[in-house]
């Protein structure tokens, strides 16, 4: 009765494949890559894939198998190697937050600290933001480029951002595609995949995780965002790069502003000097682990000076000019951000009570922002760079009764009541000060 | 970075439904039935589904689950009354064994001793035979009837046996086909909700289960065998149907025959009074139960009493005359088994030294017939209704040196020695004679 066929895919055997895995066996490498192989190749149908994705799981994935899932899903495409480019090459990769503009003033920043900087980001999706949509809402920005093109900006200037294409880790995009759909997103091993595949054919020698964790991150708990830290750095060792990651705060939204152009002048305010308090000092700690990573700085302590240096001089802010040029962006933007777009209205969210912020609810306020346009609920939506929300006050601030929590910057004052209200509710006023609450939790470096 | 995109299919929520069952939550009625539907209706993607069946392979389904499960696959397509039956409709169904025949004399007996026995079976596949092929082995038997000609012979004859239609339990069939190339196909709640599903859709108000162990069977251990039983029969009664499972020995092929027409001739030896000791006595266990849960006996007892008076009257065989007949069969085949079809050649395999035979490898001799072009490897594949092996020798009998073990009924004895190499393996022969293993292990009534 209840028997097996055999089917012509068994040539393969996916069907073994997922039942070892689904018994709680590990796969080697072999076996990993003829799983991913043959799916890119059409041999192992979506429906297998996503059975042993499943069993994945629930099952879990050992260091072993990460490593050759990584390893399958990087080689399944091209990887660059950026051989001309004679600087060390270092990236850094966020889990994703609530008004993390931080790529943005980093990259050049560690750019003009010789430690070259060859970024592949992504869209935002849901409450978070992306690093493409932010430089997108520099006038003429192309994120386009084709790798002989990217190698060539990465080696004149010291960095270049750019999208990904379909030919870096199509594994990857294939086997999201369809985790997205088959409730197999939440699963380290296969987070860890998925991220080190794309940022591991990108031709570097080290990467700094920024592992966000809180209410407006993927990971909510400490625990959690630990392990996917953990797994990461020693799966990114076992592929041979320096990997080092710190656990970050997002239970509040990085800086004062959420939306593209918002948040693009604040990286342009961090890159002159200015800017909030905790972007920056963000951007100095990413960036300093960079720099040791790339071997220009023996600490972090000296690689921090190496930084507020080249903020000091205007050398960061001078890459930016350089790599928005080269992508065909106006630089005049960066130089002058009133060239930024701008909404044309304003409108202030209003405490309802006097006291203290306790909490500015990251989660809450994302989704107000994409509720204005700001970011997308599905892939194929576009962003209007110009709208977004400012806040005006943070967490441990004394408002009164009436003063402007934040404020939303919007076409239209139509229809706005709801994420008004929205964004006002993601702000909690108690009558004491919170104790501060420190912004780089953890750094995890094994 | 990590964020789940709202497809089109969120309407019906098949993710949510994937990722609860994931964590290891309980679905209800509406969430199954919107499940299987929407799968059915193509609303559901294949990748979902075979998703979802991992995590219910790996979380388990409880008992309401595995009922709704039934229920719904049961309705995705007709479910046949029978109201023109006014006889008592019980059926029969094993979960698959090597030599195993008894559906063909037991359905007339028990039609013969007025329980109607409306059975729709299946085909073999890979070890297992089916009784659809041993059926076909008569000349002429057609088993596509429909549905109103099918009530129409069981009101008449008080038995007919049939092939599934496309018509009943769609869900399942598509299901199966699924599990069956995504490595899900092992799972208790999954095999008795296909199962019952079938079974239940036969307008019946009582079924028999006949749950093999051992080596030729699907479940290999006791355990595992008591443990499908037992969800059997509880969920089948949370189907308002009355249910008794017998666990069955299949470590070795039951009777003395394995292939189609050899196994028929059987079965009609068994109505005739004579065959094997094995063969018979599970037909008449088999069928006191159905006799019981039919309410034409009180005790199995009672029941095992009409049973035999059917067979020694020559009712059974009678029905079975007029079932074959009604099929558009040879009952010519039945009258005298010397029509049926019969290989050109006998091939002994004899004994490699004396001794008692100790065992007899149900799973390799069941292979062996399938090599012999008995049973089918793939669904598509046609049986050649002549061949297989008779037993000369069971567990417990003493053998010669040189004496046969089993003779291969052959088309051509070319390449035949692999084929009887294994079919000797299968056979253990030791010092001392075993000691009797009983062949019904457990009754399993709730």
């Amino acid at each position: 009765m209840v028997q097996r066929k055999k089917s012509s895919a068994e040539r393969l055997n996916p069907v073994e494949l997922i039942i070892k895995k689904r018994d709680g066996g590990q796969l080697d490498g072999g076996e990993i890559r003829s799983l991913v192989d043959g799916f890119v190749a059409g041999e192992v149908a979506d429906y297998q894939m996503s059975a042993w994705l499943m069993a994945a799981f629930l099952c879990g994935l050992d260091d072993a198998e990460t490593v050759a899932l990584t390893d399958a899903m990087l080689h399944s495409g091209d990887v660059l190697t950026l051989k001309s480019v004679k600087a060390p090459r270092v990236d850094k990769h966020s889990t994703g937050g609530v008004g993390d503009k931080v790529s943005i003033c980093l990259a050049p920043l560690v750019a003009a600290c010789d430690v070259a900087v060859p970024m592949i980001s992504g869209r935002g999706l849901g409450h978070t933001g992306g690093t493409l949509d932010k430089l997108e809402a520099i006038p003429g920005y192309k994120v386009g480029l084709d790798a002989k093109r990217f190698e060539q900006v990465v080696r004149q200037v010291g960095t270049s951002m750019i999208g990904q294409t379909d030919r870096l880790a199509p594994a990857d995009r294939r086997i999201y595609a369809l985790r997205d759909v088959t409730g197999t997103v939440e699963c380290i091993p296969l987070i860890v995949a998925s991220i080190l595949s794309k940022k591991l054919a990108e031709g570097i020698d080290g990467l700094v995780l920024d592992v966000k964790v809180g209410r407006g991150a993927f990971m909510k708990d400490l625990d959690s965002a630990r392990e996917l830290a953990r797994k990461l750095v020693r799966v990114g060792r076992r592929a041979d790069k320096k990997v080092v990651a710190l656990l970050t705060d997002m239970s509040a939204p990085l800086g004062l502003t959420i939306g593209n152009a918002l948040e693009t002048r604040e990286a342009i305010d961090v890159l002159r000097g200015e800017g909030p308090a905790d972007t920056r000092e963000l951007t100095l700690r990413l960036g300093a682990e960079m720099l040791v990573l790339g071997g220009v700085a023996k600490t972090t302590k000296d690689a921090r000076k190496q930084l507020e240096r080249a903020i000091t001089s205007g050398a960061g802010l001078e890459r930016l000019v350089r790599m928005v040029e080269a992508h065909g962006g106006d630089p005049r933007a960066v130089e002058d951000t009133k060239r930024l777009p701008r909404a044309p209205h304003r409108v202030a969210v209003e405490a309802p009570r006097a006291g203290y912020v306790t909490a500015a609810d990251a989660l809450e306020l994302g989704l107000s922002s994409v509720a204005m346009g700001a970011g997308r609920t599905r892939a194929d939506q576009a962003v209007d760079p110009a709208v977004g929300i400012e806040l005006s006050a943070k967490r441990g601030d004394r408002v009164a009764k009436g003063e402007p929590l934040c404020w939303l910057h919007v076409r239209s004052k139509r229809g706005l009541a709801p994420i008004a209200e929205r964004a006002g509710r993601a702000f909690s006023i108690g009558r004491t000060r919170p104790a501060e609450a420190p912004l780089v939790l953890e750094r995890i470096a094994r």
